[in-house]
């Protein structure tokens, strides 16, 4: 049984907050990958929440991201805003960008934010939730290092690229949102099973020339497969268009790995656009997300995407969130 | 072996022109009806165009579609493009849109156009193909009768909603083009099994109690299978989400179907955004997109999402298309 401690949302972000600026993070970038980390745990994605504010701290101190960094803002047009993380979180350059994008759908009917330079963005869905807790369909894109190959071929050309849509609701939540990634498995539950020593389930992942393998150590030099086969990859190549080209940044082709000390910052990228309904459908939107959300709740045993996360967060904001001790005790070694 | 007769692309134009006006259609609406119906034979895409002239035809006789509708068009917001389709064809509406919403998406750096109302718009990476060959980056959503049920339910809530997505490229062709539905198989494919007393793969469709079938009848009245399982509903309900919701259209829970002619218009929705990739990455798009492409292209037997298409069209242009010979008498007789 693994072992656990009950932290409030505030006391899960400050701990973060304080270990990150101990590693040298700025208190301006610390801060909104912070309150990121508290959100995280509290929606139970527990994979990306304080489990990673260690790997944060390494990655600030081996140079993989600069935690002084400031991104730098700009809006070429009216319905543009661009971000050049400079290297530095992708959560400061983010939250800097929904401050212009956000009013800019408003106006514009429809905007996007192109963030290059940029670093992993944690949890993709946490991004858009928030940009439908500002009442606009949020959609959202970010590119990772290869590890998955094209139909046909062997060789990685697109990472497992996720892809979020967050539709606000009318009860402070979003009505649903979406949060998946390309490739049938996450790539860490494949190095989970390489640790472990335990073979992968064939459809996990593929060998270097394409074929399907259950050594995990064998797909981690070959490819993570797609979902739904080529479908996936056209998946993953949308997000690699949108994130990376559409961006400036760095291509999975080029990128250093996301996990690790090596290669310096992965300069990926990651691309929002954000609607306003009250443009596009006046009030048949709500109507018609209501009506399509409960055409899927009304079936028993039938999942919503989001509906997990939201139960998670609403019980953690009065319960907290129970956090593994180990994790703690690994942060917590930080601060000393 | 099937007899074909080949056509120039204008011929094909000018026929399916000549059927559509004889069926009760408008010059202006039969006409971006007949451009696309060339492209897609050009496309090398069958199912969709010829073959589709006597559905369009007979869908205007009985009333599915209005072929006398004028699509009413609205720009409430600089980015954002409306149009009401009126029940008249998706061509139409889209045509007049795009005229709106290419120079808005200069102007802006992103616009979007929402249409409800609408009908099934064929090829969807067709639409997508010319925001490409306007320079821009080009996403497409539409959405269809319910068909494929959410993870864990057995009852349909989305239909196979395809998406579109085409980059620009630097040759006059389009860099990459992705045009894909969400689930495993199309749905006519599982039709004509059923039409022809063949059985269907394991893994095409389920029972009306989500279990998986080999009897394309079963299949019909349960459900369409998703491609790569919860993630597909994912992919369906992203452009569920876009295409009818954000658009005021009609659902596809609610949608009369696009086959047969019973049921009055599907009153289904079309949304599509188109990017200037100037004002988000300057020069540094083509320069990736090359890249990205050049990357899959190397591997032996990779496949470029595309680049079938490509060759077809690059081809047509002088060699003009073989039509099936039944195709042609089936138009030619409405035409008497």
């Amino acid at each position: 049984m693994i072992e656990t401690r009950t932290l409030s949302l505030a006391e899960i972000e400050d701990l973060s907050f304080r270990a990150l600026v101990a590693a040298g993070t700025s208190e301006e970038n610390a801060r909104p990958l912070a309150v990121a980390t508290a959100a995280t745990e509290a929606d139970g994605v527990a994979s990306h929440g304080l489990a990673y504010i260690s790997i944060y701290c390494e990655h600030v101190q081996c140079g993989k991201v600069d935690g002084q960094a400031r991104p730098v803002l700009a809006q070429p047009r009216p319905g543009v805003v661009t971000a050049d993380a400079a290297t530095g979180f992708a959560h400061s350059a983010i939250d800097a960008g929904f401050e212009i994008l956000i009013p800019a759908a408003r106006a514009q009917g429809i905007a996007a934010l192109a963030i290059r330079n940029s670093y992993n963005c944690g949890v993709l869905g946490y991004h858009t939730y928030r940009l439908a807790q500002a009442g606009l369909v949020g959609l959202g894109f970010t590119n990772a290092p290869a590890s998955i190959a094209p139909s046909g071929g062997s060789k990685p050309v697109v990472g497992t690229n996720p892809f979020s849509i967050a539709a606000p609701g009318t009860d402070g939540q979003p009505a649903l949102l979406i949060d998946q990634s390309a490739s049938t498995i996450a790539k860490s539950e494949v190095m989970k099973h390489a640790r472990e020593g335990r073979p992968i389930p064939v459809g996990w992942a593929l060998d270097d020339e394409g074929n399907p393998t259950t050594d995990p150590n064998v797909g981690l030099k070959g490819s993570m497969a797609p979902s739904g086969g080529y479908k996936g990859v056209g998946v993953a190549l949308l997000t690699e268009v949108l994130a990376a080209a559409l961006t400036g940044a760095t291509l999975g082709i080029h990128a250093s790995p996301f996990s690790g000390t090596a290669g310096g910052p992965p300069k990926t990228g990651q691309f929002f656009i954000a609607i306003d309904a009250n443009a596009t459908a006046d009030d048949a939107f709500s109507t018609g997300i209501v009506d399509l959300v409960e055409a899927i709740r009304s079936q028993d045993g039938a999942h919503l995407p989001g509906d997990g996360r939201r139960a998670n967060r609403l019980k953690a904001q009065t319960d907290g969130v129970a956090v593994n001790v180990a994790t703690l005790a690994k942060i917590e070694a930080l601060l000393t």
